[in-house]
């Protein structure tokens, strides 16, 4: 629960102008309590501190929306409709905002590059108090670019990814260890991964546990393919690895559409879930307690997620400095689709 | 393509003050080209006529964003995701305004109270440069508050319902009566339909259709139920309807997340999918051709919808009258979850 870097707060510039966090406040928000004197003392201390006056201030002064949120989500343009990650996330998001009138401000963008330029326009046209930002790659070009902007923003990401911004992240690594460790405990030998995008962070993250994983567990092989999250493309991911000659026993999936599609796949090349074939999926979305068997999953509360991270963000936006922290650790919930394999 | 009603345009404006098109749109832009007197001759003739200046015009003089759009969707606060249809219908939208570096302002809220409250809101902060409505319900409360408003809307929905707005639809008494049709055809006798909330208007429009279809053919009862849209829902109106005495048939189901959750409760309860029941989904997400068997559905193009709703704000937004239109009507893609019935 401990912010990552050391950053400037509002207590130090309190400390070396001399006065009571209290009157630092009052002297940003332009009320009255303070002397111009020592007003004055306190925008030098902050000055000096590199401290920018917080977010309600700068929003008090200049006509910043503070009740409105800004999320890019980059997916291609003609795209069938957003995951049920996203669908969970966003709505953990509205429940915290809605309690405070504020709405989210929505895109979808191609690249990078117009994520940034987006951000850029809404912060300079005062469109947004702070921004949610997402799906974070290795050197990510978000980093350098929106910290410049000095924009309020929460990361969703391992700290190891987002470059200093205030973050909130699950233990993707732990919990892929322990899905692979779960599966060879029912005496899989063979386990799959049918992951996400390889330049995404947290898809990184993951392919990297999973192969420490399965190498300290002694397992065959490590077997891994990347795809795009779409349920299309986890189904061409399982038929291709339960087509080979020593197919695996065990898949563990990215998200749950995608084990959606694998036990379709299942089904039709006959094989029986879980005698045949266990699926462990990841989210753990409504989806999985709706088919038949039920699906074992990786599951987090991503509606919880999404909610943390919005009043992480509006404390940000009310001048808070919350610090990064980590929430729970995806953990195994086993249903119907997984077992010991057949001998 | 016509308009429902008959509404004055900028052409009525023009003839009442004896100039073109084009000086009306220059008096509302404020641009030179017309002399004083004329611009009040128009002035007075749109007064007279009822006739608002358009949004564009309006952006340029107050300042209003004509760069984003609001969207609300009305939700229990506690939702564990939206559904499908949505997630895809918002893609769409967003296609269209990623076009013209637009965003969505997307907010769900409790009620209906909540809805007129935030749209007052963001339509007087000049947050907004229209909004797309959605899910009317029977003597909407919206159409009076948000007509009087004067903001620039387009409804989602069947004018019978939407009150004069501009409106975009799916014909869905024509859709029902064909699902009914399709599965008679195939043989049906008991047909059962688990459908959306009672409230809903569209929901309103295929409890109608059903019914009459099942009459005008003949078939046994009237077995619909009524639920939030949700798949655990979905499960329990399925469980309910196959543990009946005079258990149907074939279902039609109102969305697709509904009819999956409805092919589980079959394989649960031992009855195969299509020999001992058929399922007719709607909506025909990825979540129909991910499933196996695949589900048969009736199926539109729900991110075209959401981009042709979005089209047409747009041009609202730039001053055009876009008429009121009906899109595709859903039809039918028959897929693996239906047959005859098994005598």
């Amino acid at each position: 629960m401990s912010a990552p870097t050391q950053r400037v707060t509002i207590k130090d510039v309190a400390a070396r102008a001399g006065v009571s966090k209290g009157a630092v406040s009052l002297a940003f928000n332009g009320k009255p309590g303070v002397s111009d004197a020592t007003r004055d003392r306190i925008f030098q201390a902050a000055e000096e501190l590199g401290w920018a006056p917080n977010v309600r201030a700068r929003s008090l002064s200049s006509g910043t929306r503070v009740d409105t949120v800004g999320m890019a989500i980059c997916r291609p343009a003609r795209l069938l409709g957003l995951e049920p990650f996203y669908m969970e996330f966003i709505s953990g998001v509205e429940s915290v905002l809605t309690q405070r009138s504020c709405s989210l401000l929505l895109h979808l963008v191609r690249d990078v590059d117009e994520e940034i330029a987006l951000h850029q326009r809404w912060w300079q046209a005062r469109q947004i108090g702070g921004a949610i930002l997402v799906d974070f790659r290795e050197n990510d070009p978000r980093v350098p670019a929106l910290r410049a902007l000095g924009l309020p923003a929460v990361a969703v990401g391992h700290p190891s990814l987002t470059g200093g911004f205030t973050s909130v992240w699950t233990d993707d690594a732990t919990a892929a260890a322990e899905a692979v460790r779960y599966l060879a405990a029912l005496g899989h030998q063979r386990i799959a991964r049918v992951g996400g995008p390889v330049g995404l962070g947290h898809s990184a993250i993951r392919t990297r546990a999973f192969t420490e994983a399965t190498r300290e567990l002694g397992l065959v092989g490590d077997l891994q393919i990347a795809t795009g999250y779409e349920g299309e493309e986890g189904a061409r991911a399982t038929r291709s690895l339960l087509l080979r000659a020593d197919r695996p026993t065990a898949i563990l999936y990215d998200n749950d559409i995608m084990a959606v599609a694998g036990a379709a796949v299942a089904t039709e090349l006959g094989l029986a879930v879980p005698r045949d074939l266990s699926l462990l999926a990841w989210d753990d979305s409504q989806l999985c307690r709706l088919t038949h068997p039920t699906l074992s999953a990786m599951s987090h509360d991503v509606h919880g997620f999404g909610a943390d991270v919005a009043q992480t963000l509006v404390a940000m936006i009310d001048g808070e400095e919350p610090p990064s922290h980590q929430v729970d650790t995806p953990s195994l919930t086993p249903r119907g689709s997984t077992a010991p394999p057949r001998r």
